[in-house]
């Protein structure tokens, strides 16, 4: 990641505010506001903005069950017991807005997740940058054949090099045509004077679609903890849990105490179906159980037996 | 509107707090930050929190345009020019959570505006609040005979009398009785310590309507805008409207240029049809033109006619 | 539930429509359409119309992954991998409507789904029926002592009576001054032709919260399910739980394969969270775990032993 | 657009079914169900399903208003109130689901509604088809210089053939390096069998913005006007405009009495700001008035002049 002189004098701008406020504020997230924290190559995330802290769950939460929330003492406990029962509205209250620069096919992805808000660089009023993503080469999985989904071993020697030559040159391609079309140069500057420049609504169809794009993305506590958990998980794909192990990141700083709820109850837990259950307790009961009789299919029955730790029942 | 003495110290502590932070303010919503604006007879609106200013909205417009925006030179002219061509992303940048004590009967009107988070005070865990609302007589209109939605004059005397005896009484009665089911007065004491109460979730059924509710509620800028738009109106139940009067308000001291450019485009402009068009084109040429001819209802016509100081051509 | 002969005329139309469609149909569904099911002492729930059955969801899950669909053969293990794996997007492919009967703090619950469409029978408009919820004797619950929210014993005896009795008399007496407010009978008549009445829109706040109200209340089938998920649970209150259960049978005749698979994976299912997880290993391992060294509370480990049948480590 | 035997006989196979169902149904719409309508060089448009019609608005706006709705005697009359109103949630009683094959960098703009439901044909799972968007050579604008959004004059002779054939190349270069790149060719042949093909989640990022995607995209019909609203409107890019006039013709054929409301008072009508309506009422009153002293820009005072066909005050 390169920033421009202007984008480090902004931030710098940006980070030298001392302004008072009687709102709540969060410290450790305080410290790395406006911070661009590189992801991928050419990537960064950039906490912008943010509304409330742990306190103003615990707040709203009181307000919701009145005296009823007198039993549970500490704010932890109250916001453990929210997690666990999917009471979901008092993460609402807490909002974070974030600047993202990410490649157009990951950008595909997250937009995936609509309650969100959403400000991206338009190539129709502007020219995009001259940067794309190319995959390390320890990145550069081949299909799986297991999963059609996922990526298999990592690709080595002469394949890998040339997997990453077609990548570079392809883009370097696709992006000096369209300047070429734009008769412009990414730095502004015109080709020709006696031409006139496709229009940039049209043009950026030549880009591939590792291109970077960028935009501002805001969502409250309770939609960022479901982006994450879907997009930090190891089944999603590489490129965009870059960025979620970074969210989760300034998760923990903002809002630590959530943090570990989410953690314990979301991240780190299991959900177990019906028939799944029916399985464990035989189990626990020393009862001998077999995956034909259990209505689970393979797949399912080695994740719960992975899930428990029951290695020599996987099948 | 009166405060327990738990309240007003709350008020306090949280109106002392000094801290300091990188993010922006909104130096005129800083002043009223917490403070229970009245509303009614006993509710209020307190500003809780809020994220963003006016300077926000341009910063991610400025994203999304990138070097297009160049040529709007200032803030406000980009903040006009959003509002107008309906480019409503930006105005969702910013967030704002109030604290909102209202009628029940009010609140079932508020929560039909889905895109905002709220936790509301819930009778299921706690006791409610012994406060309803009793209108004040000026405002005890009767059923308008021209419009089935409205109110039409005010009822006086004796007639106007029984009515605010009617609602007393019954609320009165009503709570009295949701006391007696319960086997607890609202202050928390047991009535019959032989006794068991019945279920908070179901001894509610008993309250009426006007009984006073509250609820954290949070929204983003665009969303608090169209809430206003709808509600500040004057179609809308005065009773509403005096909760929507304040937030302008505060609407007013959050993002001052935002606020200017929602009155001129949305609040004081007006929508011409198709077929409006058509009739202020030829009354501009000086044409005749008869309500017949327009293919407008008598009421739109009215409407138009109105909207555009031609009270002569009112039917 | 007693309807009127135009309800009943108007349904006997709606179910002699004989249309023919290329549309898919659900032939189960069909049968019950328009039907006006009872529940509680006056409400009833209809499904009025709806879109799409279980093939549509395997119809939009095969373009979503294309060929990679291939392996799962059959239509049903399709489901069932969706629903596992959170896959949720094809199941918002199909969509239904319900007009509902119910009582209004059962609606005020209800609202909370924001991610539906609803309108509501408008009491600015229209006069509300003089109809309210009444509890069966049976389901008069005390206030339970362990759970602020949950409901206990039953409450039995005169104390009974006396409550049933106060509901009754408070929702007759409040829904008798509405009239006199109104100037106007249920039925419409007016009551004192030299008076005006009250507007509607003022008038409603004197009816208690039992009384009924109704409405058409359309969603997806993802968020349908995330509806009854909550609500058709047992820590659901009673009187919502009886609309969700009709809700569930519905759900059945609609998408029978879907219904089997949220039986399986959410309704039957459990969630262990990451230090319940450790707790499990161990008593699987045949190690001895204590409450008190697993980091778990107490009511969550409870729930834990509960959920796997280890009654005899319940504390 | 060229559709696969497959393809053909699928929609032959939905186009045959003939269903009985006692759901209301949309007889111009049912004429054209599953139909593949072509849009721009490779794309089309589908209607697979819907529910509702225009008197599916009328009925459930009877709900909410009650005995209210009885003055409006025609459902025409009803539904152009409600249109004009904003009284939107009957609107949101409808539902249509459509199948779409588009560019990529269509659908990126296509995807900022939020309020749908999309399943995307996953380049995670499956390769993409080897079909990329060339512009029609009457379509290829130059870059507007009035507005940095828009096109301007067509580009004409050599410059357009060099644009077209750049276009051209580098979508079939980096398609073919795309399928080198996967060991596979898009009909899904291996071509060395002696290699592993890269994980088609990471390869699919080689493709330019005008391959072609597909999906199935829900909403309901309040949506699907502010769709069409936006995107039918002559400031939309053209290429999505070429897929919201295909759906506006479905519009009309599914709700003909909703599309004329739409027509009338959306598509057709003008908003006039608190500013403009000053100018035009002086306009009206045959004062004189200058864009100087109407605090309007000079944008918008032309809009404002061309909306009502002064053009001889055009500046």
């Amino acid at each position: 990641m390169k920033l421009t002189k202007v984008q480090n004098q902004e931030i710098k701008d940006q980070q030298s505010q001392q302004n008072t406020t009687k709102r709540v504020i969060s410290p450790e997230l305080e410290k790395i506001l406006y911070e661009a924290i590189p992801a991928l190559d050419h990537g960064f995330i950039r906490v912008i903005d943010y509304m409330g802290d742990d306190s103003s769950i615990v707040q709203s939460a009181r307000v919701s069950y009145g005296k009823g929330t007198k039993k549970v003492s500490s704010d932890s406990g109250l916001i453990k017991y929210l997690m666990r029962h999917w009471h979901s509205t008092p993460f609402e209250m807490c909002e974070i807005k974030y600047h993202v620069k990410l490649p157009i096919f990951i950008a595909r992805q997250w937009i995936r997740h609509r309650t969100a808000n959403v400000n991206e660089y338009s190539a129709r009023y502007s020219i995009l940058d001259k940067e794309f993503y190319l995959p390390n080469q320890k990145n550069l999985a081949a299909q799986s054949i297991a999963n059609r989904q996922g990526r298999g071993d990592v690709i080595q020697g002469d394949q890998a090099k040339e997997v990453l030559e077609l990548l570079k040159n392809d883009a370097e391609r696709t992006y000096s045509n369209y300047e070429t079309m734009l008769n412009q140069k990414f730095d502004g500057s015109t080709i020709d004077k006696n031409k006139r420049g496709l229009a940039r609504e049209l043009a950026r169809m030549n880009l591939t679609l590792n291109t970077y794009t960028q935009w501002y993305w805001k969502t409250d506590l309770l939609n960022l903890m479901n982006f994450l958990r879907l997009r930090a998980d190891h089944h999603a794909q590489y490129e965009i849990r870059v960025y979620a192990d970074i969210m989760l990141d300034t998760l923990k700083r903002w809002v630590p105490i959530t943090y570990d709820a989410f953690m314990d109850y979301r991240v780190g837990g299991t959900e177990v179906s019906a028939k799944g259950k029916i399985v464990l307790k035989k189990i626990i009961n020393g009862e001998n159980v077999l995956m034909e009789d259990s209505g689970l299919s393979k797949r399912e029955w080695n994740e719960l037996m992975e899930a428990f730790n029951l290695k020599n029942k996987i099948i």
